[in-house]
Order: structure tokens, then sequence, then C-alpha cells
């Protein structure tokens, strides 16, 4: 098998000068690059990615790091990453860290190793974020707050908490229930945390009292919801208005059918995330759109720089979030 | 830094003994692993993945190749897969195809020039089979006939017919239609194909009219869902029942509530694949539930199986389909 020297030889050119043909690094001059092109199809040269990369010290793979890929939020947010990787000519790798909270810390490794460039962290982790800032090394979160060095892309989750607070008042609203925290042992706070202060306290300025529950991820498991969603109808019969992220609120528009609460004349709901399944739903849901395709974009951006060694000006990114009014807010 | 050279001679072993101890292949006394384990400690030594990875010739890194990962089916079967690949020390890359079609060739390229050790083959493909066949190399196909030399996991999709067009008839339609294969260019067969054959026939047994559709497919699409499920509902008035993939199917079920037609009264629904999203609609849809867990188990399996040079008698694995009964074909 033709080695890079063979190449090299064969075009009567440096090592060096294949090197930067093959990665497109570097300048070649276009004659040069031709006769380099010509020996590589000569000889049947394949490069040895793995050599390349350990040449290079570069693996061309970038890593993300979710709670659950299957969840739809993620389900998008990885699909569009890996769409916008594979546009510069970088692969994806996913792991799911539900099932083992420190399977992170073997990526944290293997960041150092150089097994991957760079690391697209969105996790829920049970990790210091000082882990992360201390790494030294190209990681982007997503909604993480994993300290002052490490660059963050989140929406504008506080625009977020406002439009749906401001949606169910319009509508009416004088009884609200939002779904809040999740009680998973997170050291790490997340920026989407804020969307419930900013809905809570815009109720408290217009007098509605305002229930703030709390409720566990159950990421795909839809039995789960549905208990959430029957306990909440109830327990809790006054709520005319719900604010929770797609899943329970769409258990909650089941749940409101099986109960004969009309939905929205007797209760309101909006969603949080406007994933793909709110539009499918009967009324299609009122729910705050997360941008996930910029958002993956912009997470991608900042990897590559960080990658490519420039400097990142503004480490905090929010982008701006958009109410879609569906039929679960007003009448159609 | 401490390379396997100074770890061996720390611990008085050759370089192959640090090297069965660190990749876990091979008998290595105790006593002996215990020393160059102690060795390792002692000088702080972090074995270099790549360098590793070219000295056993494995990348560690099996590839998913998918339409694309948001889908509900595909969003699943990815995670699934990621869970049971890492519990055999194998990470993930994931790809979409739907964007571009022909990156599956650089996969191919890249299984070559040993950069992923496997790949486990999901996507629609304009590629011919026999580039799969004849890359001799480690390639689990999920749903897709790639040539006799190539593994092939599928649900049993006659089953999965069989239980739909069963469900129907149980429950009274006189006049059905399906949605069917998928133009898509498409050059491989996939063997889901045979559900709506299967579906054909036993309602031609019945003497039950069967209208078979062709749809694209949408992916997450929720917009293109509903224009083909109001098409149905306005042009065909007649049909009381339908069996097609999840998203068609919730579609069709908000459209039918838009257009006043009652679920199952009037119509009554089956869904194919059964993903989580089928589970919080109102009512619960009644669908066919691919065991997708059990899918990417098996495809795991047989790639580990072709990686490490096992042989692989049977190449046909088809895995049992079941009928949920939900609220969309009697009424609960």
């Amino acid at each position: 098998m033709a080695t890079i020297q063979d190449v090299a030889k064969y075009a009567n050119v440096g090592v060096g000068t294949v090197s930067r043909v093959l990665s497109g690094n570097g300048y070649v001059k276009e004659e040069t690059r031709q006769k380099v092109q010509a020996s590589i199809e000569a000889l049947n040269y394949t490069p040895n990615e793995m050599a390349r990369n350990l040449f290079f010290r570069k693996s061309g793979i970038v890593a993300v790091i979710v709670p659950q890929i299957a969840h739809p939020f993620f389900a998008q947010f990885v699909s569009c990453t890996e769409t916008a990787l594979c546009e510069r000519g970088y692969q994806t790798l996913v792991c799911n860290t539900y099932y083992e909270k420190n399977y992170e810390q073997r990526y944290l490794e293997m960041l150092k190793r150089q097994r991957v460039d760079g690391i697209i962290f969105g996790a829920h982790t049970s990790l210091d974020a000082s882990q992360y800032a201390n790494a030294h090394r190209p990681i982007v979160a997503l909604d993480r707050s994993l300290g002052d060095t490490v660059p963050c892309v989140s929406a504008d989750h506080k625009m977020g908490g406002r439009l749906a607070a401001e949606a169910l008042l319009r509508s009416g609203c004088r009884n609200v229930a939002q779904f809040g925290k999740i009680r998973d042992g997170d050291k790490v706070a997340t920026p989407s945390d804020v969307r419930h202060q900013v809905f809570a306290q815009i109720m408290k300025e217009h007098g509605v009292p305002c229930l703030n529950l709390e409720s566990e991820w159950f990421f795909t498991d839809a039995g789960s919801y549905r208990k959430v969603a029957d306990a909440l109808l109830e327990d809790h019969p006054e709520v005319d208005g719900v604010f929770a992220t797609d899943m329970t609120i769409m258990a909650i528009l089941q749940s409101a059918h099986a109960h004969g609460r009309r939905v929205p004349e007797d209760l309101k709901l909006v969603g949080y995330d406007g994933t793909y399944g709110t539009e499918i739903t009967y009324p299609i849901l009122t729910a705050v759109v997360q941008p996930i395709a910029q958002l993956a974009e912009k997470a991608v951006e900042l990897i590559i720089d960080l990658i490519d060694g420039r400097p990142i000006e503004n480490k905090r990114v929010e982008l701006p979030v958009a109410l879609r009014v569906g039929g679960t807010t007003t009448k159609a």
C-alpha cells in the first residue's frame, strides 16, 4: 500500500506539501496541488485518517453530550448539530448521560487524550462546573453554566417565561400552574430555570395565584407524564392555565380530553420548546418555540472557533424565542 | 509524559503485557496485572487512545447511519444503540443522510480507512447494494437488504401488516386506506415494504376495498403530514380505517378532530412503529409496536460479532412486533 512518502517521491515534492494538500490547510501552488493529486491517484493512495490525525493532533470529531438523545428537544438539537458539523468537515460522536451519569467523566478524559477535538455539552451533570472550566480544552455548553471560561449558548428563557405568562393572562387565566425545576441532583445551574422565576413574578404582579410544581424528567416515558397530568387535573381543579415543557403539556392535553375538561375553554395550555410533536396534537399547542436549529448552529460555530484557536469575545449567547399561538390558549 | 515503554520498564514486563492489560484482551496473570496497574499509576500514564488504536488497528467507534436522527423511530433507535454500544466499550458516531444522500459514500470510505470499526446502516440509500456487500468490512443493516453477505435486523413486518389488518377488520372497517411505499429514489429494498403487501392481501381476502396511497417521507415536518391527512379526509370520505406510520396517523387523528370525524366511531386508526408520541395523543393510538430497543441490541450484538471476527450464522434476524390496543380502533 502506498505511503505519504511514496506520494511525495512520485510527485517530486516534500511530505509537508502532500500533507498540506491532504489537509487543505496552508498554501500550495495550484500546479503543485495538481501534481500531488495526480500522484495520489496514480498510486491509489488512501490516507490513513488515524495516522493523519495523529500527525495533526486532531481527530476531526466533536462529541455531543445530552441527557437522552431520544427526547424530542435533544433529538432535534443533535440532528441539527450533526448537519452543521458535517458542513464544516467534522463528525459527531453522541452520548446519552441518562443511564450513567459519570460517563461524562470519560468524555472529559477523551478530550484530554485528543480523541475528540471538542465537546458540546448539554447534559444535566453531577460533576462540578470547575471540572469543565479547568479542562482548558474546547467545550461549549448548551443551556448549562459551566463557569466563566466556558461559552454558553441558550435560548432567551427570560423572554420565554414572559411570553408564556402573557399568553395565559391575555386568554383570561385566573389560577395558573407551572412545572418547573427538575429534581435530579444536578450540580450545575441551567439558564432555563429563569423562565419559571419570570413566569411566577409576572403572575404575582397580576395578582394571579401560581402553583409552582416540581417534576422529575421522564424523557420519553409517556406513562409517567400521564400520571403527573392526571394528578394535576384531579388535585387542582381550580387551575385554568398551565405552563410546562412539551411532553408534560401534551400529557395534560390528553388528560383534559379524558377528564372532559375543554381546552381552551376550561383550561389553557402553553408548552415550552415547541418541538414537532406539539404541531400534530389537537388542538395544535400554543408554545414558546426554542430556535433549536440556530442553537445548534451557534454551538457549532463556537466550538469550531475554539478548536481553531480563535478568541471568543461574547461567551454568553442568548437567542430569542417566539410564541407560536395554537389552539390551546384561544379558540381558533 | 510517560510512554508505554516507560510503564513496561517500571513494571519490569514487556510492552505486549502492558498492551494486554490496557486492552483487556489476552491473558495476563493477576499479579502481573497489578504490577502494571501500579506502574501506570506511579508514572501517571495516560494512554494516547489514537496511538493505541493505531496499534490495535481499531478505533473503538461504530457509525450509525440513519435518514434523520430527529425522527422519533430513529431517535429512539440511535439512543438505544448508543447505550448498547457504550456498555460494550464502543462509542457512537452518528450521521443523517437526509440532507446529503451521498454522505454515506464517505462513511464507506472511512470504514476502509479503519476510522470506524463498523457501520450500522439504516438509511434509505441511493448507493447500489453491491457497494456494501463488496466492502468486506463489518456492516449490519437495519431494515435494509444490502445483499446476502450483510446481516439484516428488522421487525417482523409481515406480522405487523397482518396485526394492523386484523385490528381494523375486527373493529368493523369496510373501506380502508394505507400509506405505503416511500417515493425517494431509493435503490435498496427494505423488508418493511412487505407489511403493505400483507395488509392489502388480507383486505382483498375479506372483500374490503383498500386504497393504497403513496407518500413522501416528511421526517419531522408536521405541516406536510397535516396536508396529507387533510387531503385523505376530504378526498376519501368513504374511508373508515387507516393504516400508516405514527406521524401520518397522528396527523390524521388531528385532522379528524378538526373535520368533526369521530375516532374511533367514524374512523379507525392503526399506527406503525408505536413510538412514544403515540401514547400521549387522545385517544392513545392503537399501534403496531416495533421492538426498538431489541432491534438496537441485536444490531449491536451482530456488529460486535463481526468486528471481533466471529462468524454469523443467521444473517436475517426478524424480531416480533406487538399490537398495542389504544382508543383509535374500539371505544375505550
